[in-house]
């Protein structure tokens, strides 16, 4: 079983605070500062061009991917670590339209992240053929997926509310009706169980930064179901999925068979340091384990702000099943309370109009904080200086 | 004036290793680790969430793109470090393509880093609209500008023999003949003048981990005209290119007028970090004085090589003003005299079939490193064992 008290002790928090953004930026594992030390002295500094071959740079996306992978049910060789998020959904995105030829509708819904929706207009803007975004209510997805829809693509967790899709429940009907889905588990991976696998997902894709701790801006991944390895199309070709990288080649022939073909250009190897060290803590966790203990503190929590904290009301689904890992709730001075917490040390975070998101991150948070956060919520509410504040500051979001 | 020897002081090298590689991998300034802890305690670890404001990190791909771009001949909001490569040769292209859309020729030539023609042929295929990618020999390029060319795409300095383009010429023949040109600076930024805006440059792009020591896999940039900012098309319309990122809006709205929108998605921090620290070694150079001293180092190295190294013969122009900051020689056992080499702390590289290459870094290389080099490259020479060697190493290039 996952001892939760020994993960918290892996991670460095500052003294006093209360991290409940973990959904947005996981904080630094303990370890991080040694072993990048040991990455810029024992590989770059040392090694410096042979590092590619004798520190394993060169196959870092696919090691790392494999550990990624392991998170969201993923089995070894079907996902890397690579770019931004927003290019992985693009690669995603042209490789499924070309599953799909003779169809011209991309589904996905207006809760979706906004990035994978402008990443769809660029590339239906680049296509020049026809194509249409549709974008439904979330609730409305399932209904939505019809026989002239070529690709589904949504987020599994929204990522104001904490709702979740009913990834089953879609992928059979898109399946049955001939669609390809894209899952974006930006707000899942290290969040809540994932099974790729055992779900026969086509493509997924999502970032490590949040609830896999990577750091700032760490990469991406994407997952290619092992049915598709062999024939997706990588039309982001570039030399690092050629299937021989250093008979530079003047034509592209992918890697066959292999989520290699994937890969794009030349990755940061620090920025991948710093994942690797992220991945070590996920060593010592069980994501049943983990699922359990985040349903615990989100009702904690949930509970505690309900009954103490009027005015504010729940924006995620009540039921446990329904939610990712974050809590959102509504509250008319949201952004003004926010920033009263986070001044107060209780870090979560806003998103326009009025939400309040905290993320509930059990290898770091447990009860303690989570009713100390409540607390201070409590007495920030009881203050009442909202009128003030509110039009202060409000045109400071970012 | 630049004080080199100043400057070979900021890189930590390993000691006895003559780095003639910096071409391919710079080496590591002596501040990149106390950088690098101060990022992670006071940015990551202490500021957490709050880092993407209080510590610069959101608009830090311009503020770094600024600095790269004074390199080049750029002016300031003109360019930004984002993503690898290869994804900024597919938005420049993507977006130069838009701007002549009633031809169908993308010339380039087979002399280019594959990439460049992998990611074209993706992008091609992607549009499925007839375009052809035309490759000539590098020397027939300007020639091959006619009437029916929609864009050039040519790295100016040839990854293996070093051979300059004529931007020049070349920008001066397509804008007569109506053409858009890109140029791919991977080996010219850092390594030669190059004049962006008095040439008057449509696109360019390039990279930050050779000549200018950001580290393996170090961001790449872009680059915009000042007359083009409004008009780009950003086809990988990711929301860090957003007018208004933080109003989550669904529909893509790129910044007006701004380099900005040529950005996608989330960029590691650790990254940009290491390339901040990289960059701040510039600060102390001159570009003319660099490209003096390469010239003379370069100059020094030939003739030395030609004197003492019977077999090994130049394959980079021999006029200096032809070439870029790396010399390459034809060896006939240069696979396995590179190997030698680097087992002897003299360390270049190797490009299929034959080329042995060597980069000419005055940051960090001086007379005594280039004399060095040539005495056991000729004292290697004199063994003659290469029939062994070749056959048992050659199947290792990597």
């Amino acid at each position: 079983m996952t001892d939760f008290e020994k993960t918290r002790t892996m991670f460095d928090i500052p003294e006093g605070v209360v991290y409940l953004n973990g959904n947005s930026l996981g904080p630094m594992p303990k370890a991080a500062p040694d072993a990048m030390a040991r990455f810029l002295h024992d590989e770059w500094r040392t090694e410096l061009i042979k590092g590619w071959n004798t520190k394993g740079w060169w196959m870092a996306a696919n090691a790392l991917g494999d550990r990624v992978g392991k998170l969201v049910g993923a089995e070894p060789g079907t996902t890397i670590v690579s770019d931004s998020l927003s290019i992985k959904v693009f690669q995603a995105l042209a490789a499924a339209m070309a599953m799909v030829p003779d169809r011209r509708v991309i589904l996905s819904d207006d809760g979706n992240f906004p990035t994978d929706l402008y990443m769809a207009e660029g590339l239906m803007k680049l296509k020049d053929d026809g194509y249409e975004l549709r974008i439904p209510n979330p609730e409305d997805v399932l209904d939505a997926i019809t026989e002239d829809v070529a690709v589904v693509m949504v987020t599994e967790v929204d990522y104001r509310s904490g709702r979740r899709h009913d990834m089953a429940a879609i992928i059979e009907k898109a399946h049955q009706l001939g669609a390809v889905v894209i899952w974006d588990l930006a707000h899942s991976a290290g969040a809540i169980p994932v099974e790729l696998g055992r779900l026969d997902v086509d493509f997924a894709v999502g970032c490590t930064y949040k609830y896999i701790n990577g750091g700032p801006g760490a990469p991406a991944f994407i997952y290619v179901a092992p049915r598709l390895l062999d024939t997706v199309e990588p039309y982001l070709s570039g030399w690092w999925g050629h299937a021989s990288p250093f008979e530079f080649d003047t034509s592209y022939h992918p890697v066959p068979n292999q989520i290699t073909r994937m890969r794009i250009g030349t990755q940061s190897i620090a920025a991948f340091n710093l994942l690797s060290t992220a991945l070590d803590v996920w060593d010592h966790v069980d994501m049943a384990d983990l699922d359990r203990r985040t349903k615990e503190l989100a009702e904690l929590f949930i509970a505690q702000v309900e009954s103490r904290c009027p005015g504010v009301s729940l924006a995620s689904p009540r039921d446990a099943d329904q939610r990712g890992a974050h809590v959102a709730f509504q509250f008319e001075h949201g952004y003004a309370c926010m920033q009263a917490l986070i001044s107060q040390g209780v870090i979560g975070d806003f998103r326009a109009p009025d939400i309040m998101r905290f993320g509930i991150t059990p290898l770091f948070i447990n009860e303690q904080d989570i009713l100390k956060a409540v607390s201070v919520l409590e007495d920030i509410l009881a203050r009442e200086t909202w009128k003030e504040d509110r039009f202060q500051t409000r045109s400071k979001v970012t």
